[in-house]
């Protein structure tokens, strides 16, 4: 039994609930579009909760956003134009512009108000907002990418919520043609895809959607995620052209510092655990 | 708020608790060495629960059954004989029987009320008690192997609870020599070795004394699991003799099955996370 001194997600598809204890509730809103809430937790930093759902905590993010941009951007072979669907936490951002071949990466988070309460209680991950080569757009980012012009970016990161509520729109087969449509000819979408142990269905059916939506060569990529369900998370890369290996010595020669990821961390992150392998053959995707 | 449903593990260093839904409670016992619980979870089949942490789930101990067993028996170049110390639910043993060339498995637990629990509420991970290259031993594993002869055993899986109780022992630089004395020219220890996330320190410790103790060519595996505590658990490897590239083609030609663990997922799971590789290579272990 846990008191009230605890925040707890309830995962209730998987009969599981992940909590973190609480030192004091720091800030609590109703935004337009999603009911947002922040902790200072006893061991994991601050932490923010969006919908009852747990984001990000200042200790363990790190998992999430390098995996989220490092491996798609050191496989795409020259990645300048990026853009970040939802992330406003600005961790993504943060990682993304870590890489000098970008000059243009555009956050489209639709509630502004994750982006402000993030700059106040994780400033760390807001560090490179000023970065000249970063722009913040509070949109929808369904509608940014269905009225892109083709040809106009290199990588989309889906860096969303899970697929309920303002999400939803995010999964679907539509999206990913109106993605494939301002993809360059290189072009790669990488989307978080929950949680292998807890969603092999959801992941089959969006590499499904992504698939026919011309994004046809696919790539799961696994890390641990502490504070998300069953603490395992993926990632899936859908690429217009065939998925060539990395730019490994880039990578390792690479001038930023990273918490969780590396050259060995990329090769790792892209086994398939059989299971994953078998159920993923029996639907072909 | 969790009711009166659920189970809860608490880690309370890293202010942390991890929940599942329980449909029944199938048994208690205070056995002359632990507390055993047994339930019936609403997601992840039955539930074994040691002195209130977590042991085994029905759904999800293929992570830590294949990992703690399939990487070593493929490095080491032909393991004939293993011991299991600690291993009670016998699913270690399941997984190391798989293996052709084993020609004798001990499995030495202090507690045979475990093994008797896991026979009636997991009976498929004892599902190879009866082979008879299985020896099951109802002893001190720490007694056992400081008493054993030299050059007997090829490999040594201590599959032990956590570092706390009964298990504390299993974790100190004598009982490292201990197996170094018995383990033959090749011989490997692999024993869990926690959270990175939650016990970087604990790890480092175990290393350093495992190298003094003469078993100074290490390797830590990293693998997910949903059930222990920040859900990614490790591994580690302690071998006499320099650690060769894994026996690769026998591990993909090989005619078991397995859930998660393949030949991807054995090179995978030996990549260094990048503050681990900092924080071992800051204590030189």
């Amino acid at each position: 039994m846990l008191d009230a001194s605890w925040f707890t997600e309830q995962v209730p598809d998987a009969g599981s609930a992940f909590s973190l204890k609480i030192k004091q509730k720091l800030h609590t809103e109703q935004s337009p579009f999603q009911y947002l809430e922040i902790y200072e937790t006893e061991s994991f930093g601050n932490l923010m909760v969006i919908d009852g759902c747990t984001m990000v905590s200042t200790r363990d993010n790190f998992f999430y956003h390098e995996m989220m941009s490092h491996p798609v951007l050191f496989i795409h072979p020259d990645p300048k134009r990026v853009w970040i669907i939802g992330g406003g936490d600005c961790g993504t951002l943060r990682e993304v512009l870590k890489h000098p071949s970008v000059e243009h990466a555009v956050q489209i988070d639709i509630d502004e108000r994750v982006t402000r309460l993030a700059e106040i209680y994780f400033p760390e991950l807001c560090e490179s907002n000023n970065d000249p080569r970063a722009e913040l757009k509070f949109i929808d980012g369904i509608k940014w990418v269905k009225d892109a012009q083709p040809n106009s970016v290199d990588i989309i990161i889906v860096d969303s919520t899970d697929p309920i509520g303002p999400a939803e729109g995010l999964f679907s087969e539509q999206f990913y043609r109106d993605c494939f449509n301002c993809l360059t000819p290189n072009g790669m979408v990488v989307q978080q895809s929950e949680s292998a142990l807890f969603h092999l269905k959801l992941i089959g059916e969006m590499r499904g959607a992504m698939s026919r939506a011309g994004l046809s060569h696919l790539q799961t990529l696994f890390f641990p995620q502490c504070l998300y369900p069953s603490g395992w998370w993926s990632a899936t890369i859908a690429s217009k052209a065939p998925l060539a290996s990395f730019r490994e010595q880039e990578c390792a020669d690479k001038a930023f510092s990273t918490v969780y990821y590396n050259s060995d961390i990329h090769k790792a992150a892209l086994a398939q655990p059989e299971f994953f392998k078998q159920a993923m053959t029996a639907e072909s995707v």
